[in-house]
Protein backbone atom coordinates (compact mmCIF):
# COMPACT_ATOMS: atom_id res chain seq x y z
CA UNK A 1 0.00 0.00 0.00
CA UNK A 2 1.25 3.24 -1.05
CA UNK A 3 0.46 6.85 0.19
CA UNK A 4 1.47 9.90 -1.84
CA UNK A 5 1.64 12.20 0.20
CA UNK A 6 1.90 16.28 -0.25
CA UNK A 7 3.55 17.96 2.59
CA UNK A 8 2.32 21.20 1.25
CA UNK A 9 5.10 24.02 2.14
CA UNK A 10 6.46 21.21 4.57
CA UNK A 11 5.49 22.49 8.01
CA UNK A 12 3.21 20.36 9.84
CA UNK A 13 0.57 23.77 10.68
CA UNK A 14 0.17 23.31 6.45
CA UNK A 15 -0.32 19.43 6.07
CA UNK A 16 -4.11 17.96 6.24
CA UNK A 17 -5.15 15.59 8.72
CA UNK A 18 -4.94 13.19 6.39
CA UNK A 19 -1.18 13.45 5.48
CA UNK A 20 -0.35 13.53 9.11
CA UNK A 21 -2.51 10.39 9.69
CA UNK A 22 -0.85 8.62 6.32
CA UNK A 23 2.69 9.16 7.50
CA UNK A 24 1.71 8.30 11.32
CA UNK A 25 0.58 5.03 9.74
CA UNK A 26 3.61 4.05 7.48
CA UNK A 27 6.39 1.84 8.15
CA UNK A 28 9.02 3.31 5.15
CA UNK A 29 8.94 6.74 4.23
CA UNK A 30 10.00 7.26 0.73
CA UNK A 31 11.11 10.66 -0.72
CA UNK A 32 13.34 13.63 -2.02
CA UNK A 33 15.62 14.37 0.32
CA UNK A 34 15.23 17.80 0.68
CA UNK A 35 11.34 17.10 1.16
CA UNK A 36 12.08 14.49 4.02
CA UNK A 37 14.38 17.13 5.88
CA UNK A 38 11.54 19.60 6.48
CA UNK A 39 9.36 17.14 8.42
CA UNK A 40 11.94 14.88 9.85
CA UNK A 41 10.82 15.59 13.35
CA UNK A 42 7.57 13.42 12.28
CA UNK A 43 9.68 10.54 11.53
CA UNK A 44 10.98 9.48 14.20
CA UNK A 45 11.06 5.23 14.31
CA UNK A 46 10.59 5.49 10.11
CA UNK A 47 12.35 3.42 7.99
CA UNK A 48 13.48 6.32 5.28
CA UNK A 49 14.69 6.31 1.86
CA UNK A 50 15.74 9.03 0.53
CA UNK A 51 17.18 10.61 -2.90
CA UNK A 52 18.45 13.27 -4.72
CA UNK A 53 16.92 15.52 -7.92
CA UNK A 54 16.03 13.88 -10.89
CA UNK A 55 16.03 10.24 -9.39
CA UNK A 56 11.60 10.50 -9.13
CA UNK A 57 11.60 7.21 -11.06
CA UNK A 58 13.93 5.09 -9.28
CA UNK A 59 12.29 6.32 -6.25
CA UNK A 60 8.65 5.41 -7.41
CA UNK A 61 9.94 1.62 -7.90
CA UNK A 62 11.63 1.57 -4.65
CA UNK A 63 7.86 2.35 -3.44
CA UNK A 64 6.36 -0.04 -4.99
CA UNK A 65 8.87 -2.86 -4.82
CA UNK A 66 8.36 -2.27 -0.63
CA UNK A 67 4.62 -2.09 -1.31
CA UNK A 68 4.75 -5.68 -2.92
CA UNK A 69 6.93 -6.74 -0.10
CA UNK A 70 3.59 -6.19 1.88
CA UNK A 71 4.73 -2.57 3.41
CA UNK A 72 3.07 0.30 4.08
CA UNK A 73 4.62 3.47 1.96
CA UNK A 74 5.03 6.95 2.29
CA UNK A 75 5.68 8.65 -0.96
CA UNK A 76 6.24 12.61 -0.09
CA UNK A 77 5.77 15.16 -2.21
CA UNK A 78 6.23 18.73 -1.70
CA UNK A 79 2.73 21.04 -1.88
CA UNK A 80 0.07 18.77 -3.44
CA UNK A 81 1.62 15.16 -5.06
CA UNK A 82 -0.86 15.76 -7.54
CA UNK A 83 0.31 18.81 -9.20
CA UNK A 84 3.76 18.72 -10.49
CA UNK A 85 4.68 16.13 -8.04
CA UNK A 86 4.73 12.21 -7.36
CA UNK A 87 1.49 11.20 -8.05
CA UNK A 88 1.27 10.89 -11.80
CA UNK A 89 4.76 9.10 -12.27
CA UNK A 90 4.16 6.43 -9.07
CA UNK A 91 0.41 5.97 -10.93
CA UNK A 92 2.27 5.58 -14.41
CA UNK A 93 4.85 3.42 -13.31
CA UNK A 94 1.98 1.42 -11.39
CA UNK A 95 -0.16 0.66 -14.27
CA UNK A 96 3.08 -1.45 -16.07
CA UNK A 97 3.40 -3.84 -13.13
CA UNK A 98 1.60 -7.38 -13.65
CA UNK A 99 0.12 -6.94 -10.29
CA UNK A 100 -0.94 -3.26 -9.39
CA UNK A 101 -0.06 -2.03 -5.93
CA UNK A 102 -2.86 0.20 -4.10
CA UNK A 103 -2.25 3.48 -4.33
CA UNK A 104 -4.02 6.51 -2.56
CA UNK A 105 -3.63 9.89 -3.59
CA UNK A 106 -3.36 11.97 0.01
CA UNK A 107 -4.52 15.96 -0.85
CA UNK A 108 -1.70 18.53 -0.04
CA UNK A 109 -2.03 22.49 0.11
CA UNK A 110 0.06 23.48 -3.50
CA UNK A 111 2.70 25.60 -3.58
CA UNK A 112 0.30 28.19 -5.92
CA UNK A 113 -1.74 28.19 -2.74
CA UNK A 114 0.54 28.41 -0.28
CA UNK A 115 2.55 32.11 -1.61
CA UNK A 116 -1.17 33.10 -2.43
CA UNK A 117 -2.03 33.55 0.69
CA UNK A 118 0.87 35.05 1.74
CA UNK A 119 0.31 37.72 -0.79
CA UNK A 120 -3.27 38.72 -0.33
CA UNK A 121 -5.35 37.37 -2.70
CA UNK A 122 -4.56 37.21 -6.05
CA UNK A 123 -5.85 34.16 -7.53
CA UNK A 124 -9.81 35.18 -6.85
CA UNK A 125 -10.56 34.83 -10.26
CA UNK A 126 -9.64 32.41 -13.18
CA UNK A 127 -6.11 31.12 -13.26
CA UNK A 128 -3.07 29.03 -14.90
CA UNK A 129 -0.29 26.82 -13.63
CA UNK A 130 2.97 27.12 -16.04
CA UNK A 131 6.17 25.23 -15.32
CA UNK A 132 8.79 27.03 -16.90
CA UNK A 133 11.06 23.73 -16.71
CA UNK A 134 11.83 22.49 -20.65
CA UNK A 135 13.65 19.10 -19.28
CA UNK A 136 10.33 17.60 -19.99
CA UNK A 137 8.57 20.16 -22.35
CA UNK A 138 9.46 21.59 -25.44
CA UNK A 139 10.16 25.23 -24.76
CA UNK A 140 7.74 26.20 -27.72
CA UNK A 141 4.92 24.72 -26.27
CA UNK A 142 5.54 26.86 -23.10
CA UNK A 143 5.73 29.68 -24.69
CA UNK A 144 2.77 29.21 -26.53
CA UNK A 145 0.90 28.54 -22.85
CA UNK A 146 2.07 31.87 -21.46
CA UNK A 147 1.04 33.67 -25.06
CA UNK A 148 -2.66 32.62 -25.21
CA UNK A 149 -3.00 32.66 -21.24
CA UNK A 150 -1.80 35.97 -21.31
CA UNK A 151 -4.48 37.01 -24.19
CA UNK A 152 -6.99 35.09 -22.09
CA UNK A 153 -6.42 37.41 -19.12
CA UNK A 154 -5.71 34.83 -16.74
CA UNK A 155 -3.68 35.31 -13.33
CA UNK A 156 -0.59 32.98 -14.39
CA UNK A 157 1.05 30.93 -11.49
CA UNK A 158 4.63 30.76 -12.72
CA UNK A 159 6.67 26.97 -11.13
CA UNK A 160 10.38 26.28 -11.23
CA UNK A 161 10.51 30.27 -13.05
CA UNK A 162 14.71 30.32 -12.61
CA UNK A 163 17.61 28.08 -12.46
CA UNK A 164 20.90 27.92 -13.21
CA UNK A 165 20.81 26.72 -16.44
CA UNK A 166 17.72 28.82 -17.25
CA UNK A 167 18.79 32.03 -16.18
CA UNK A 168 16.78 33.89 -18.78
CA UNK A 169 13.25 31.64 -19.62
CA UNK A 170 11.54 34.01 -17.03
CA UNK A 171 12.67 37.12 -18.62
CA UNK A 172 11.50 35.47 -21.86
CA UNK A 173 8.49 34.52 -20.38
CA UNK A 174 7.64 37.88 -19.23
CA UNK A 175 8.47 39.74 -22.47
CA UNK A 176 5.78 37.65 -23.80
CA UNK A 177 3.18 39.00 -21.01
CA UNK A 178 3.95 42.15 -21.54
CA UNK A 179 2.91 41.81 -24.97
CA UNK A 180 -0.99 41.68 -23.85
CA UNK A 181 -0.49 42.79 -19.82
CA UNK A 182 -0.13 45.88 -19.04
CA UNK A 183 3.29 46.93 -17.31
CA UNK A 184 1.60 48.23 -14.71
CA UNK A 185 0.63 44.37 -13.82
CA UNK A 186 0.89 43.36 -9.62
CA UNK A 187 3.48 40.77 -9.16
CA UNK A 188 4.00 38.43 -6.60
CA UNK A 189 7.03 36.33 -5.89
CA UNK A 190 7.55 34.51 -2.93
CA UNK A 191 10.60 32.69 -2.09
CA UNK A 192 10.06 29.24 -0.04
CA UNK A 193 6.39 30.38 0.72
CA UNK A 194 5.21 28.85 3.98
CA UNK A 195 9.05 27.87 5.41
CA UNK A 196 10.90 29.88 8.21
CA UNK A 197 13.60 31.24 5.40
CA UNK A 198 9.91 32.81 3.56
CA UNK A 199 10.73 36.20 1.78
CA UNK A 200 8.10 37.85 0.13
CA UNK A 201 8.18 40.26 -2.37
CA UNK A 202 5.37 42.59 -4.38
CA UNK A 203 5.97 44.32 -7.64
CA UNK A 204 4.88 44.94 -11.54
CA UNK A 205 5.57 43.59 -14.91
CA UNK A 206 7.88 46.45 -15.13
CA UNK A 207 10.13 46.75 -12.42
CA UNK A 208 10.28 42.58 -12.02
CA UNK A 209 13.48 41.68 -10.15
CA UNK A 210 14.31 38.41 -12.28
CA UNK A 211 17.41 37.53 -10.14
CA UNK A 212 15.68 37.20 -6.69
CA UNK A 213 14.27 34.03 -8.02
CA UNK A 214 15.01 30.53 -8.14
CA UNK A 215 13.63 27.04 -8.29
CA UNK A 216 11.78 27.62 -4.48
CA UNK A 217 9.75 30.81 -5.95
CA UNK A 218 6.82 30.96 -6.91
CA UNK A 219 5.94 34.00 -9.41
CA UNK A 220 2.63 35.21 -9.06
CA UNK A 221 1.44 37.59 -11.83
CA UNK A 222 -2.24 39.32 -11.49
CA UNK A 223 -4.92 39.80 -14.37
CA UNK A 224 -6.08 42.81 -15.85
CA UNK A 225 -8.34 43.80 -12.52
CA UNK A 226 -5.38 42.88 -10.28
CA UNK A 227 -4.33 45.63 -7.97
CA UNK A 228 -2.41 46.46 -4.79
CA UNK A 229 -3.69 47.64 -1.15
CA UNK A 230 -1.88 47.97 1.56
CA UNK A 231 0.88 45.83 0.29
CA UNK A 232 -1.37 43.15 -0.99
CA UNK A 233 -2.30 41.50 -3.85
CA UNK A 234 -6.01 42.03 -4.74
CA UNK A 235 -8.04 40.25 -7.64
CA UNK A 236 -11.45 41.30 -7.57
CA UNK A 237 -13.85 38.45 -8.13
CA UNK A 238 -16.42 40.96 -9.70
CA UNK A 239 -18.67 42.04 -6.23
CA UNK A 240 -20.20 45.54 -6.50
CA UNK A 241 -18.83 47.11 -3.27
CA UNK B 1 -8.26 39.79 14.46
CA UNK B 2 -9.85 37.63 11.18
CA UNK B 3 -8.94 34.45 9.94
CA UNK B 4 -10.22 33.67 6.62
CA UNK B 5 -10.66 29.72 7.03
CA UNK B 6 -10.86 27.85 3.96
CA UNK B 7 -12.59 24.59 5.04
CA UNK B 8 -11.59 22.16 2.28
CA UNK B 9 -14.47 19.69 1.24
CA UNK B 10 -15.31 20.37 4.35
CA UNK B 11 -14.19 17.13 6.99
CA UNK B 12 -11.73 18.01 9.25
CA UNK B 13 -9.54 14.99 7.78
CA UNK B 14 -8.40 17.59 4.52
CA UNK B 15 -8.46 20.94 6.59
CA UNK B 16 -4.84 21.76 7.32
CA UNK B 17 -3.56 22.18 11.08
CA UNK B 18 -3.46 25.90 10.88
CA UNK B 19 -7.42 26.35 9.80
CA UNK B 20 -7.99 23.88 12.47
CA UNK B 21 -5.75 25.92 14.68
CA UNK B 22 -7.48 28.99 13.45
CA UNK B 23 -10.92 27.53 14.69
CA UNK B 24 -9.97 26.70 18.16
CA UNK B 25 -9.02 29.88 18.98
CA UNK B 26 -11.64 32.14 17.55
CA UNK B 27 -14.86 33.51 19.58
CA UNK B 28 -17.26 33.83 16.62
CA UNK B 29 -17.40 32.07 13.46
CA UNK B 30 -18.88 33.66 10.25
CA UNK B 31 -20.16 31.49 7.00
CA UNK B 32 -22.32 30.44 4.49
CA UNK B 33 -24.31 28.07 5.70
CA UNK B 34 -23.51 25.54 3.74
CA UNK B 35 -19.98 25.77 5.05
CA UNK B 36 -21.47 25.78 8.68
CA UNK B 37 -23.39 22.68 8.70
CA UNK B 38 -20.38 20.78 7.48
CA UNK B 39 -18.25 21.52 10.16
CA UNK B 40 -20.56 22.24 12.94
CA UNK B 41 -19.33 19.54 15.61
CA UNK B 42 -16.12 21.43 15.52
CA UNK B 43 -18.16 24.92 16.24
CA UNK B 44 -19.69 23.67 20.03
CA UNK B 45 -19.46 26.67 22.48
CA UNK B 46 -18.59 28.90 19.67
CA UNK B 47 -21.35 32.02 18.16
CA UNK B 48 -22.00 31.22 14.68
CA UNK B 49 -23.07 33.99 12.37
CA UNK B 50 -24.45 32.51 9.15
CA UNK B 51 -26.92 33.34 5.95
CA UNK B 52 -26.96 32.22 2.91
CA UNK B 53 -25.91 32.16 -0.91
CA UNK B 54 -25.08 35.41 -2.35
CA UNK B 55 -24.42 36.87 0.79
CA UNK B 56 -21.07 37.44 0.78
CA UNK B 57 -20.60 41.15 1.55
CA UNK B 58 -22.99 41.20 4.38
CA UNK B 59 -20.98 38.34 5.81
CA UNK B 60 -17.56 40.38 5.47
CA UNK B 61 -19.15 43.16 6.75
CA UNK B 62 -20.45 41.34 9.41
CA UNK B 63 -16.82 39.92 10.61
CA UNK B 64 -15.25 43.23 9.89
CA UNK B 65 -17.97 44.79 12.20
CA UNK B 66 -17.45 42.11 15.08
CA UNK B 67 -13.32 42.16 14.55
CA UNK B 68 -13.42 46.00 15.37
CA UNK B 69 -14.99 45.06 19.03
CA UNK B 70 -12.00 43.10 19.58
CA UNK B 71 -13.97 40.00 18.63
CA UNK B 72 -11.53 36.68 17.01
CA UNK B 73 -13.50 35.95 13.80
CA UNK B 74 -13.15 33.10 11.86
CA UNK B 75 -14.65 33.18 8.05
CA UNK B 76 -15.56 30.64 6.74
CA UNK B 77 -14.63 29.83 2.61
CA UNK B 78 -15.00 26.04 1.00
CA UNK B 79 -12.23 24.74 -0.76
CA UNK B 80 -9.09 27.21 -0.46
CA UNK B 81 -10.69 30.64 0.62
CA UNK B 82 -8.29 32.60 -2.01
CA UNK B 83 -9.78 30.82 -4.82
CA UNK B 84 -13.02 32.08 -5.37
CA UNK B 85 -13.91 32.11 -1.77
CA UNK B 86 -14.06 34.87 0.66
CA UNK B 87 -10.52 36.32 1.07
CA UNK B 88 -10.37 38.34 -2.35
CA UNK B 89 -13.67 40.35 -0.50
CA UNK B 90 -12.73 40.82 3.00
CA UNK B 91 -9.27 42.23 1.82
CA UNK B 92 -11.27 44.72 -0.70
CA UNK B 93 -13.73 45.56 1.88
CA UNK B 94 -11.22 46.08 4.29
CA UNK B 95 -9.24 48.62 2.45
CA UNK B 96 -12.16 50.71 2.19
CA UNK B 97 -11.97 51.06 6.27
CA UNK B 98 -10.93 53.76 8.11
CA UNK B 99 -9.13 51.63 10.52
CA UNK B 100 -8.36 48.32 8.84
CA UNK B 101 -8.59 45.13 10.87
CA UNK B 102 -5.65 42.68 10.79
CA UNK B 103 -6.59 39.75 8.53
CA UNK B 104 -5.35 36.50 7.85
CA UNK B 105 -5.86 34.22 5.13
CA UNK B 106 -5.46 30.94 6.10
CA UNK B 107 -4.46 28.15 3.42
CA UNK B 108 -6.75 25.19 2.61
CA UNK B 109 -6.98 22.17 0.14
CA UNK B 110 -8.62 24.13 -3.15
CA UNK B 111 -11.88 21.98 -4.91
CA UNK B 112 -9.58 21.20 -7.97
CA UNK B 113 -6.74 19.46 -5.54
CA UNK B 114 -9.92 17.07 -3.87
CA UNK B 115 -11.28 16.30 -7.22
CA UNK B 116 -8.27 15.46 -9.02
CA UNK B 117 -6.98 13.30 -5.81
CA UNK B 118 -9.99 11.00 -6.19
CA UNK B 119 -9.37 10.83 -10.15
CA UNK B 120 -5.90 9.65 -10.24
CA UNK B 121 -3.23 12.31 -11.50
CA UNK B 122 -5.36 14.70 -13.89
CA UNK B 123 -3.32 18.06 -12.65
CA UNK B 124 0.37 16.49 -13.57
CA UNK B 125 0.86 18.87 -16.12
CA UNK B 126 0.03 22.59 -16.76
CA UNK B 127 -3.56 23.40 -15.99
CA UNK B 128 -6.04 26.56 -15.49
CA UNK B 129 -9.24 27.11 -13.56
CA UNK B 130 -12.31 28.50 -15.09
CA UNK B 131 -15.90 29.52 -13.41
CA UNK B 132 -18.48 29.25 -16.17
CA UNK B 133 -20.47 31.65 -13.54
CA UNK B 134 -21.65 34.34 -15.50
CA UNK B 135 -23.11 36.31 -12.26
CA UNK B 136 -19.95 38.44 -11.90
CA UNK B 137 -17.56 37.50 -15.53
CA UNK B 138 -19.28 38.79 -18.87
CA UNK B 139 -19.71 35.25 -20.89
CA UNK B 140 -17.75 36.33 -23.94
CA UNK B 141 -14.99 36.67 -21.19
CA UNK B 142 -15.51 33.37 -20.20
CA UNK B 143 -16.14 31.63 -23.71
CA UNK B 144 -12.36 33.36 -24.89
CA UNK B 145 -10.38 31.98 -21.87
CA UNK B 146 -12.04 28.27 -22.77
CA UNK B 147 -10.88 29.03 -26.01
CA UNK B 148 -7.46 29.86 -25.62
CA UNK B 149 -6.47 27.43 -22.66
CA UNK B 150 -7.81 24.87 -25.23
CA UNK B 151 -5.77 25.46 -27.96
CA UNK B 152 -2.85 25.95 -25.56
CA UNK B 153 -3.35 22.45 -24.70
CA UNK B 154 -4.04 23.02 -20.77
CA UNK B 155 -5.64 20.39 -18.41
CA UNK B 156 -8.98 22.48 -18.07
CA UNK B 157 -10.55 22.71 -14.38
CA UNK B 158 -14.28 23.75 -14.50
CA UNK B 159 -15.53 25.30 -11.38
CA UNK B 160 -19.65 26.45 -11.12
CA UNK B 161 -19.98 24.11 -13.85
CA UNK B 162 -24.06 23.82 -14.10
CA UNK B 163 -26.93 25.55 -12.08
CA UNK B 164 -30.72 25.99 -12.80
CA UNK B 165 -30.10 29.40 -14.15
CA UNK B 166 -27.30 27.93 -16.47
CA UNK B 167 -28.31 24.69 -17.88
CA UNK B 168 -26.59 25.27 -21.59
CA UNK B 169 -23.09 26.52 -20.67
CA UNK B 170 -21.35 23.47 -19.73
CA UNK B 171 -22.42 22.25 -23.22
CA UNK B 172 -21.64 25.35 -24.71
CA UNK B 173 -18.14 25.21 -23.31
CA UNK B 174 -17.79 21.64 -24.54
CA UNK B 175 -18.32 22.63 -27.70
CA UNK B 176 -15.46 25.32 -28.08
CA UNK B 177 -12.88 22.37 -26.31
CA UNK B 178 -13.69 20.05 -28.92
CA UNK B 179 -12.58 22.19 -31.95
CA UNK B 180 -9.18 22.23 -30.28
CA UNK B 181 -9.24 18.99 -27.98
CA UNK B 182 -10.01 15.11 -29.19
CA UNK B 183 -13.17 13.95 -28.50
CA UNK B 184 -11.57 10.83 -26.37
CA UNK B 185 -9.38 13.68 -24.35
CA UNK B 186 -10.48 12.06 -20.98
CA UNK B 187 -12.89 14.06 -18.52
CA UNK B 188 -13.36 13.56 -14.55
CA UNK B 189 -16.64 14.61 -12.66
CA UNK B 190 -16.70 14.75 -9.44
CA UNK B 191 -19.32 15.30 -7.36
CA UNK B 192 -18.71 16.60 -3.43
CA UNK B 193 -15.72 16.00 -3.49
CA UNK B 194 -14.16 14.96 -0.48
CA UNK B 195 -17.56 14.81 1.23
CA UNK B 196 -20.03 11.57 2.18
CA UNK B 197 -22.11 11.65 -0.66
CA UNK B 198 -19.01 11.89 -3.05
CA UNK B 199 -20.07 10.78 -6.58
CA UNK B 200 -16.94 10.10 -9.52
CA UNK B 201 -17.74 9.63 -13.50
CA UNK B 202 -14.56 8.65 -15.53
CA UNK B 203 -15.48 9.35 -19.40
CA UNK B 204 -14.65 11.62 -22.32
CA UNK B 205 -15.31 14.81 -24.42
CA UNK B 206 -17.60 12.54 -26.89
CA UNK B 207 -19.52 11.03 -23.73
CA UNK B 208 -19.80 13.99 -21.35
CA UNK B 209 -23.06 13.55 -19.73
CA UNK B 210 -23.71 17.47 -18.75
CA UNK B 211 -26.93 16.33 -16.71
CA UNK B 212 -25.07 14.97 -14.19
CA UNK B 213 -23.55 18.25 -13.07
CA UNK B 214 -24.31 20.85 -10.67
CA UNK B 215 -22.96 23.59 -8.60
CA UNK B 216 -21.56 21.14 -6.15
CA UNK B 217 -19.39 19.27 -9.12
CA UNK B 218 -15.93 19.93 -10.39
CA UNK B 219 -15.36 19.02 -14.22
CA UNK B 220 -11.83 18.57 -15.09
CA UNK B 221 -10.67 18.15 -18.80
CA UNK B 222 -7.41 16.57 -19.81
CA UNK B 223 -4.75 17.13 -21.88
CA UNK B 224 -3.65 15.98 -25.18
CA UNK B 225 -1.55 13.30 -22.99
CA UNK B 226 -3.96 12.52 -20.48
CA UNK B 227 -5.10 9.35 -20.78
CA UNK B 228 -7.31 6.69 -18.43
CA UNK B 229 -5.70 3.50 -16.77
CA UNK B 230 -7.58 1.34 -14.55
CA UNK B 231 -10.53 3.59 -13.87
CA UNK B 232 -7.94 6.69 -13.14
CA UNK B 233 -7.35 9.66 -15.20
CA UNK B 234 -3.63 10.50 -15.65
CA UNK B 235 -1.80 13.01 -17.36
CA UNK B 236 1.84 12.67 -17.69
CA UNK B 237 4.88 15.19 -16.60
CA UNK B 238 7.00 13.42 -19.21
CA UNK B 239 9.46 11.18 -17.53
CA UNK B 240 10.81 8.09 -19.75
CA UNK B 241 9.52 5.31 -18.09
Amino acid sequence: MIYVVGTGPGNEQYMTQEALEAIEKCDIIVGYKTYIKLIKHLLVDKKIVENGMRQEKERCLEALELSSQGKKVALISGGDSGIYGMAGLILELNSKREVAEEVKIVQGVSSSISAASVLGAPLMHDFCQISLSDLMTPWSIIEKRIKLASDADFVICIYNPRSKGRSEHLKMAFEIMSQYKSLDTPVGIVKNAGRDNQEIYISNIRDMDYEICDMSTMVIVGNKKSYIDNGKIITPRGYNI
